[in-house]
């Protein structure tokens, strides 16, 4: 039977909404641009995702390099002729973003302590680390948790670190999360077990990812009620 | 005699050069803004400084944050009269902070080894994550040291916390930073040594500290040069 140790949760769109309210900032930023441009002449869409992948490298993830590429694309969309006004309500879009309510998911906070009464558990976490610890903070959640690591990317290499330090093998870590490319790719291929709770959108770059529906090691859940149930399903499997 | 196990070292301004990439930065920016308004007049460098200190607890440190501030105050002291295209000058110049090269202080290289033969070590930074991350995986030192700690915030929680997870008692840590606000009150606090090295600039809001002259647990060293010095004096201090 595998044994699994230490549990991982994903925290944005796992633990908490997170993508809605980027979302609602795309939203918003769109309805500042259509005074200037006809919204889907201009691709804006498809040009924000694109100065967004560019600027991925330099900025990281997180709500103030989303700003500052919204800012360049505002910018490059409308041939400079945006003004500084229109800029500063961009930049507040993203100030507001960054101090939206933390809502756990339904059922959440049930199944975490379900899950940590008979396991270690870890929230692994992908972003801006004082976002990231401000949220994690108003979850209400950080005490749950018997660590807590904040990384800027989530590959193999990240896990293959934080599964060091916590001294435990892949074969004995399962983590829970939305996002196939993050959450669960990098840990199949580590050799962990990989629970994947969908989340009702998913941001562009966060969907390439190449885990087969059928992957083995992988389950599935609809919500967060059946994660303390997948967690067993796993413990059960018989070794390879 | 009191013995040293782990000994932290600051990154920014004591592993190497950052402010003056900033101080840089805002010369560029006033060069802009030069163009709109009298620098002197409009009170620049104190306007940042404002805009910076408000937005701290919403952006945390860094340079994203930093150029969000830069791009706020452009708007402002312009009375929204500056041009998209000098807006996007100022982007520019954020881009280019995040991208600056790591030049190591004088010695650097040569005191952490020295260091390093006798004593655990780690790296307690703060700032953005991502180039934090950036600039340790450039500076070459990252092999040198036991542990790696990015942080939101250097204050006497912070400390606790990674002194705690190092599983070592105040008394028998050393801490080496430019900072006396972020580098050196915090371990005194606790308890711990503190060995200041200064920079020849230090941001305004770093410049705001409590710690005497001639504070208890407290050496000085010039450069790199006097850092091991500095720990085996304290080492050879008596017990109080």
């Amino acid at each position: 039977m595998a044994s699994i140790r230490w549990v991982g949760f994903d925290g944005d769109d796992t633990l908490w909404r997170s993508e809605d309210y980027y979302r609602q900032a795309e939203a918003d930023f769109e309805a500042i641009l259509g005074h200037y441009v006809d919204l889907a002449d201009a691709g804006m869409h498809r040009q924000l995702l694109e100065v967004e992948r560019r600027n991925l490298k330099i900025f990281g993830y997180g709500v103030k390099g989303m700003t500052l590429s919204m800012l360049e694309t505002a910018i490059q969309v409308t041939g400079e002729r945006i003004s500084a006004r229109d800029l500063h309500r961009v930049i507040e879009i993203g100030r507001a973003t960054l101090q939206h309510p933390v809502d756990l998911l339904p059922g959440i906070r049930d199944a975490v302590e379900r899950i940590a009464a008979d396991h270690e558990i870890v929230l692994i976490t992908k972003g801006d680390l004082f976002h990231q610890e401000a949220k994690i903070a108003q979850s209400g959640l950080a005490d749950l948790f018997h660590r807590i690591e904040v990384v800027s990317e989530k590959d193999e290499a990240t896990y293959a670190r934080v599964l060091r330090e916590l001294d435990v093998m892949p074969s004995g870590f399962a983590m829970v999360g939305n996002s196939l490319r993050s959450d669960i790719e990098p840990v199949l291929g580590l050799g962990g077990w990989g629970i994947h709770m969908p989340y009702h959108v998913t941001w562009a770059l966060e969907a390439e990812h190449g885990v087969a529906a059928d992957a083995p090691r992988l389950h599935v859940v609809e919500d967060a009620s059946g994660l303390a149930a997948a967690v067993a399903r796993i413990e059960a499997t018989p070794e390879a």
